[in-house]
């Protein structure tokens, strides 16, 4: 392919993608194809000799296409955001049009120094304490890292040992904490670092059972171990956990990893965005107490996967942990050598994107962004709130965990039709042993009618009616209902009840 | 940003990639930055208010493009090829377009099912056996994985171990080998497993040098370690070192392996793109006791950054290993989980562009590529050869390692001369502690007018003329030469030489 047929390719595929996010909302979130079907439909090798970037392109639309759930859907309310903007694909594209690496300073000297700026931006915008910025005087600072959760494989290696037990011996005794509300990548962390990540309960008490891990769980988990002979060297703290966007007890757990000389790292991977809003900063309150601290981009801050950023109150520990010692070490050329403060060896242009959101959005778009997506998952709060049927158990940010009152069969039940039905995507979620409903605002072009279309939706399959609500088990039903419930949303259909099997006719 | 400014932008995109491809040859291929030149340039935090595309795009060109290393300059042969090509380029960016999320297999079908048979297409061309395929009847198969080599991080949470060691025990007893000229990411994949990693001498013997690891070096160490209570558990074998393309002798280390019940895994992530070629799948005899293999395209398979491929024998290994235990677990839809055999929960579309560059190149046009690009070091080997000042120690695939005969130091000189001049990138290493210049066919625009001209330079920077050659050390010389090298090429210049100090004035 020469550069004037990538120059027809290229914006060829500028329009598909343009085009395909003006028809996005029209498309089903949720694909109909079957397991396999993509093998089916390609050969069993690839062509010997080149074909045309057309075909191509027409085989992206015809085999590609129906394959995807759209993450970008406004009914797409599953999993989390992940995060896209046109200046970040933008971005993604020239990174890959450059096609540099940025191995150390010199094999591109642009690509470090950007992302060491970006990285000063980034934490100025989220109002993190001067000492983690690269710009401070002190040893702190921040990198782009492609993933950013093995830091716990780190921390044995960082690790300062009591000088009269041998390595051999250490490993065997080093543990970790986190909370069991935390992401799995973080169990996968401890995996990899082959160190016990003890899975600490998470709070049932409080207004709103807020999954939180107290420092009086992780107290009390410390002690137990040193007294076994254990020695407790992280905990990971969860600025939103994943399922349901709980905010850990910052200053409490900080308090007791001060007192017992453990490493604290804050997981803000999705939640960490919110911090651009002076009014939510309050959330990492006891930031000062962490050693680390990683929030990603690519989730809720407009800038395409992957990118996720790290700072480190010492990055002197984390190049002692990375830095390869067989190479050819050379006189560093530049300050801040951060190819050592991560694992991979090969650096994207990742700084790039973020550059182009951060300008083009400006601070005050990106703040935008998040009071808009925060006050959708409050409009989809109220709506459920006021439905006697239902009950919120948590909602935090863009993310609203809800489930039908009584058993947890009702709310499997919901999942399923909704499931089946396909005009929506959401997810189930256990809290402390409930079956919830995980309702996540994750679109940026979700506006308030994908709110009201969605809980329409969600109100068209409850398989219960108010007033069965009082009488379960449910009963055998046939007739005529309006369902009304708060705001403006009134829907008129006939709901099928009979043995459990529901059919659901909406006249909207 | 709204959908037709993104059209502009993207488009506008796309012609400045093409623009600076077309110009890429005449612009220096090292930058003139100084360190901290960036940091100059921009404001220190981000702009409260959006810019337009416009002017984040001539900051593109005027911040930086200056500081761009250029690893597609046609001058540019150090490190090792980045790969790029259009068509990938493209499928980045759609990537990025649709922007989804390879979770699983509901999370984005397309994804999953384009990357399992995109394996099948890729390890079918380069020749692998057929059990390690996806669509082989057996527990084999591949991944796209974002870094590969943190492999070695399975190995002891798979290893059977002896029932009457306690699993403390056995972490501080494990052993993993590899050459010690093997890739840093290897020692960085044995610090993150947490496991020794002893870099065995590669071989000093043999016509060329060939720094290749051999099955009886591989054998006295593992007799070694069992001898003293220790459990040698995977062997990490080059197929291309990272230094001098050397290639490990696979089926001798692979019957040590079976030998000792040891997991072999091949890394041959440059040199696996040649197998593309019939007559070079010599280079991987033995691949049968093979337990794994990686190879990048990325690296020579005109793949863009990032895209690691990696094929398991048995992929329940590395599923025992990186499957999370305490999420949800439903039964899989689609037969192949490849979500659990690798370390990161995300997964960008990788699949695409390796789609795109096989059927836009076929089969032809990938070997049409590698044998252009061995052609090119071939010349310039032999180039080499035909300076009786100069030794070639190791010549494989596209890489060159060659110093002036005699002492370090006047290879050290040239180095420094061509380094100062920023004319050529190439770097050094050292061969059994002797420094050589490794001179690597990098960029895919790289021509035989490019090899002379990297030739010419070279020589014009040789500090030692070939009458000297006989008469080291360096004697201090003030005249107005002729150097002619094999081939047609001729340069007239002045070399002056005054203690050490060399000024050269060419007039080509």
């Amino acid at each position: 392919m020469d550069v004037d047929e990538f120059r027809e390719f290229g914006k060829a595929a500028v329009d598909y993608i343009a085009d395909y996010f003006q028809t996005i909302r029209d498309r089903p979130v949720l694909p109909s194809v079957h397991p396999g079907y993509l093998g089916e439909l390609l050969p069993k090798e690839p062509p010997q000799t080149g074909e045309s970037w057309q075909e191509v392109l027409q085989d992206v639309d015809r085999i590609i296409m129906p394959g995807l759930t759209h993450w970008h859907s406004p009914k797409f309310h599953a999993y989390y955001p992940t995060a896209h903007s046109f200046p970040a694909v933008v971005g993604e594209m020239m990174s890959a049009g450059f096609g540099c690496v940025g191995l150390n300073w010199v094999a591109s000297p642009a690509y470090t120094e950007l992302e060491v700026v970006m990285m000063n931006w980034l934490g100025k915008l989220l109002g993190l304490p001067e000492e983690f910025l690269n710009c401070s005087d002190g040893p702190g600072g921040g990198v782009i890292q492609v993933t950013l959760r093995f830091l716990l494989c780190l921390f044995w290696m960082t690790w300062e040992v009591d000088p009269t037990l041998k390595e051999a011996d250490i490993k065997g005794k080093l543990v970790a904490y986190s909370s069991d509300q935390s992401n799995s990548s973080v169990e996968k962390s401890g995996l990899l670092g082959s160190m016990p990540m003890r899975l600490l309960p998470a709070d049932k008490e409080g207004k709103h059972n807020q999954c939180r891990l107290r420092g009086s769980t992780l107290r009390e988990a410390v002690e137990k171990d040193k007294a076994d002979g254990l020695i407790p060297c992280c905990v990971v703290a969860s600025l939103g956990t994943t399922g349901t966007c709980s905010i850990d007890e910052l200053e409490e757990l900080g308090i007791v990893c001060k007192e017992n000389d453990i490493w604290l790292h804050v997981d803000a991977a999705y939640a960490g965005a919110a911090l651009v809003c002076p009014e939510y900063r309050h959330l990492m309150k006891g930031v000062e107490y962490t050693d680390s601290f990683n929030f990603n981009p690519h989730k809720w801050f407009l800038t395409n996967s992957d990118c996720s950023a790290m700072w480190f109150r010492n990055t002197k520990d984390a190049e002692e942990a990375f830095k390869v010692k067989s190479t050819i070490q050379e006189e560093p050329q530049y300050e801040y050598e951060i190819e050592h403060w991560q694992i991979p060896n090969c650096r994207r242009f990742r700084a790039l994107k973020l550059w182009f959101v951060m300008r083009i959005y400006g601070v005050q778009g990106i703040q935008k962004h998040i009071r808009h997506q925060v006050g959708l998952a409050k409009y989809f709060e109220k709506l459920v709130r006021n439905d006697e049927r239902y009950e919120v158990l948590i909602s935090c940010l863009g993310v609203v965990c809800f489930r039908l009152k009584g058993e947890d069969q009702l709310t499997q039940k919901l999942l399923d039709r909704i499931a089946e039905r396909k005009k929506l995507f959401i997810m189930p979620y256990y809290i402390q042993s409930k079956l919830v409903i995980r309702f996540v605002i994750c679109s940026r072009l979700t506006e308030r009618e994908d709110i009201d279309y969605a809980w329409n939706e969600i109100i068209s399959l409850t398989p219960v009616t108010r007033k069965q609500l009082s009488n379960a088990p449910i009963q055998t039903v046939r007739r005529t209902l309006s369902l009304k419930n708060a705001g403006s949303i009134v829907n008129k259909g006939i709901v099928t009840d009979i043995n459990d099997k529901i059919k659901v006719e909406l006249f909207i």
